[in-house]
């Protein structure tokens, strides 16, 4: 596996960036938010005027084995199907993407079906679903170097493009169930308290949930106890979650502005976070999900989502709905006037 | 003072908007704040495909006698010298809706300036600001109902050109002063509780702030004792506040979109409420501010906000950056695919 190299950000121009903000014709900190965002955006950039350039979403899909244990509302099908109701451009990413003028690329990192080669896929897939992690490892430890390398290359190619903003979306029935156990390691949390319900499963098939991935861990319990975040990952990840991991840690290596959508994104971002924690600088979250262990998750990171909206969706859509807003702090920084270029009195 | 009539809602579409919702390619709810915000939309413009158009944020401005007492950090100068910002395309609200293709319009309200004809400024001065609230009333019941028709009347105008989308935001040294006591009087809590620190005031002027406000309210205490609206608003009112007040109204009446900013436009929005409930149905709350009451007026109404990025800023930025997210509800209800077009499995 690629050996990743995220520098910290250097802090060099930040008094003068903070200078530049405070100097704005408004209030102290009265843009809140916008302001960290638009500072850390300098910082990453390396400059007083960053700007945001060709924004991507990449949507992953793959399936999960865990699925065969009826732990999601939904069939496994319907991976397949929304992937290619994503290349058709009817899924809520697609509508939102188009809103902010985002491209969006989706991935097949491992769908249960075969796609024909013209449909303007990325084809990666490792393999048709994860093995059903209740009994086995997810994937060989091989499969989980390959997907991380190919999360990378995939960001390396579209960065190559210009692109210095993504974002990263998922699709994967029964992936709940794999970042909630992914989480639960990470963070070192109870399975149970990780776990919500996904689709919108009812409260029998919630406990049923629940019930399985305790025993899943449980089963694995004995051969991941060295805590190798990347035996964790192999033993109950999704090829999506994998390859995201490996594209985030890829696009801050390049410091990209990066994207973070929801719950299972997030635990991409824990993954990504375990095996080098500079990544968090680059990292913008977007929105804190209504997917029940999100909001611990990101409490565990110490972050703060820009966007509570309680959607649950993923696909990368928190990402494009809070980008608006991150455009808004680049251009504030870049647009607004100063106190003294606009003739203001400052404070008294 | 004009007589507005806002109609309720009517429900005669809801279950078939909630259908369309329901159909489109998500588990049902997994947009969140946005599936209600469609929802809302589609029963305000009586259709299942809702549109925004020519959207506008109208910033009106005045001056505050209450200004005199000191509570500000800014000096009252600020006022005008920031129209002349608006007007030249500098501020926050200027950068925003520039984003956002949102056309700004300014009015002067009753800034303490004499501004040249020719800048492109709405001229609805009232005064050349307020009386000072500690010591006599803020305006004269004339003054207070001719304001709120001038609002009305500036609406009525922009709605002509086709909008049906519509922000208000403010600008006036002094004017979180009159926002508390609006909101005390009008949400019955004591006044204390409804200060903050406005545009950024020490703890020592806040004490001075919130001393003053205590004052102003007990010497008028016997007069406004009959709760009625009008003289609650000319007693301490702003022109900007008063004319924002009529403005809402006006476009809840021509079943416009209306977008409510931070602390001032929520406490114009309190008064609109308190002559015609109506005007709910009409509005969206566009963020919770850090301006110290505002989280309790929005409880008030018992409204939720659709941002908490911790600006506290006024001059209609959180209308214009939360529009994005409101085009997002819109263009979800519009252009995402459902599950029989898309051919993909609903829930099992």
């Amino acid at each position: 596996m690629k050996t990743f190299k995220v520098d910290a950000l250097s802090d060099r121009s930040r008094e003068e960036l903070q200078g530049k903000i405070n100097a704005k014709t408004k209030p102290q900190g009265a843009l809140g938010h916008l302001e960290e965002i638009a500072l850390r955006i300098g910082l990453i950039q390396g400059t007083l005027t960053p700007q945001l350039k060709n924004p991507h979403i990449v949507v992953f899909a793959a399936d999960h084995g865990i699925a065969r244990e009826g732990v999601s509302a939904y069939p496994q099908e319907v991976t397949y199907q929304m992937v290619m109701n994503f290349l058709k451009g009817g899924a809520a990413i697609n509508v939102f993407c188009r809103q902010h003028g985002i491209a969006v690329k989706v991935v097949d990192a491992g769908v249960n079906f075969d796609f024909s080669p013209d449909l303007g896929l990325i084809h990666a897939k490792m393999a048709k679903g994860t093995q059903n992690f209740l009994t086995e490892k997810a994937m060989t430890p091989q499969q989980c170097a390959q997907a991380m390398d190919q999360g990378a290359a995939i960001v390396e190619d579209i960065s190559r493009q210009g692109c210095n903003v993504i974002g990263f979306g998922e699709m994967g029935i029964g992936n709940t169930s794999s970042a909630s156990v992914l989480m639960s390691e990470l963070c070192h949390i109870p399975v149970a308290e990780c776990v919500g319900r996904g689709t919108g499963v009812d409260a029998a098939r919630l406990r049923h949930k629940i019930d399985t991935l305790k025993q899943a861990v449980a089963r694995h319990k004995k051969s991941i106890g060295t805590q190798d975040i990347r035996d964790v990952l192999a033993t109950f990840g999704g090829f999506e979650i994998v390859m995201m991991c490996g594209a985030m840690l890829q696009a801050a290596q390049l410091k990209m502005v990066l994207l973070v959508d929801g719950f299972i994104a997030t635990t991409a971002f824990l993954a990504a976070y375990h095996i080098s924690p500079g990544v968090k600088d680059y990292a913008f979250f977007c929105h804190q999900s209504d997917e029940h262990g999100h909001a611990r998750v990101l409490q565990f990171l110490e972050v703060r989502p820009i966007l509570n909206l309680s959607m649950r969706l993923g696909e990368g859509t928190a990402a494009a709905v809070a980008y608006p807003v991150i455009q808004s702090a680049v251009n504030f920084l870049n647009e607004m006037a100063s106190f003294e270029s606009a003739g203001v009195s400052n404070k008294t």
